[in-house]
């Protein structure tokens, strides 16, 4: 049976970049995977009051991720780093305390943006939470997709070939990494 | 008259550490300003799409920023990092492009948790966004309250007399900046 | 055959804490590993002009590295991150470009300090090497040994029994780690 | 007369970019100011040992840091992170404790790769030590001059014409920095 990644794109954009890129990620995807793409536009913003009630679209969402062999953040950068409805669902899901669902699961990033550094420092802010989540991370290579603007069809499909050749290792990595892991 | 800073707490919770913490600061305040509390418990998740009908609490959130001659964020640590809703409400504040609030503000930040590392690794992650904000930040003292569960009274009082002393110098070098900045 | 851990005490002094916590720690490892303790006081500073005729220091220094299993640095923090002559062995022994002998080894960091926060930012800023470096980082527990000068006898003993055991968990999860990545 | 601005480049190769690109921006400085270079070659690695008998060479680099009005670092980027060698300057000029001379400085940072990414992550990990320092850090432009080899000429003239504003852009906001906080 094939792995399943949850892949999660960073922003709630209807034309985000990142969710196209997901999208064709999810169709490079080696046959010993699949990609899943979460949807979490509807998570409200966090508040650990909400904690003990929580809602039924957290609920769903913790199962799923907690069901996945390994993670894959397709994201934006906002000033400077994480933006802040994918930290917010970052949180989300690693509560109640003691019942995170991102516990033990490995997790690459990537990510793109229309400048030059393709979301460079939003990725290392990324890991930082990584350590605290105890996530398993791939470190190479990097998929930092610059100039994004220019590399999506009016289809909305990721045209860049050498992209796409990263895109294709960083997945390879990602799923030998959950298969040693799981032994 | 006196300058006044926006505090805000990065925590929605009720009872939350840093709301009372922020509470007993602005009581502490030196004459030469004053600390209004921001209320951004309503503020939606960002989403892009909604920039060009802004949400109209974001608005008047954005207004008072604006306004506001010095920031002092009051932080808990979510996941190594900072808090969702507060990136999620910092997004909303630097937007649309070109018309953020947060440029050129003196800010000064502060935290409070149960542990012993009193949120350390979220402001070391906050600093990071007050690059790309052009925020000038103070840097010193560090106000790092640890044990947070053990420093405040049945009235939610900050109790504890050396914190006290740190925070009164925080705010102290924040309005020495605030003031040298506006010459 | 017991795994090889290469430990590194991050400072020079001849009294370090964190010299002597790494003696400790190698009297506590679990009996499938060793640690073997690393000496780099003789390692000049790096200029890549000096590649081509590496000092023979760095020469054995990089071939002790590749030979082992596993890494632990157990580091002090200076001016809020990796101290110089950490990062300086860190960067010779990364190099000639395409022969670093970090690669794919997995790691764990603990650190002690006089202060409360024993090296956590030290700690943040040697795991975002860690990616470059492709180095499999422990993530939990933290090891941040705080108040140090109060934790060591005249012998230079370290002798916080709640230290202990967190060193001797994450000495097991490096263990652990290593023995899966190596399958 | 011109306020001095101490210039530090942060590798020791002899044909290093960011030497280069420190030359050029010493001849771009507005006429109220002079970028001086400095040469720490022979700074040895830092022994906190030996902070009683400082080296000479030390006592001298940190008697120009203490007598500048601004410093202004050129780096490359080693290992995601600040180069080990300007780390140890860094180190050694901040001691011994309580008489740093990097303290109330106001600071600019720039750096060149053969890469797309031009140091940004090095930038970031110096941002974290300029807090700890007590630096008053510059936060637009950034200066990240990334495919340095092809942006030299023969004489090592840096010849990136949007790149050099940028540069001058930078050393206008420095100088207007300093003088700012000079009141």
């Amino acid at each position: 049976m094939p792995l399943k990644i949850i892949g999660i794109a960073g922003s709630l954009r209807k034309d985000s970049f990142n969710k196209k890129l997901l999208a064709t990620v999810a169709a490079l995807c080696p046959s010993d995977a699949i990609i899943e793409t979460l949807d979490f536009s509807e998570v409200p913003v966090f508040n650990q009051d909400l904690e003990a009630n929580m809602p039924p679209v957290v609920v769903e969402i913790k199962k799923k991720i907690k069901e996945a062999d390994a993670i894959l953040f397709v994201t934006p950068e906002y000033n400077y780093s994480i933006p802040g409805p994918l930290k917010n669902l970052i949180d989300w899901v690693s509560r109640p305390y003691g019942d995170s669902s991102w516990q033990g699961k490995p997790v690459a990033i990537m990510g793109a943006s229309p400048g030059r550094l393709g979301t460079v420092r939003a990725q290392v802010a990324l890991r930082q939470c990584f350590v605290f989540l105890d996530m398993h991370q791939v470190n190479t290579p990097e998929v930092l997709i610059g100039a994004a603007h220019e590399k999506f069809d009016a289809e909305g499909k990721f045209t860049d070939e050498e992209g796409k050749k990263l895109i294709i290792k960083l997945l390879e990595e990602l799923i030998a990494l959950t298969k040693k892991l799981k032994v």
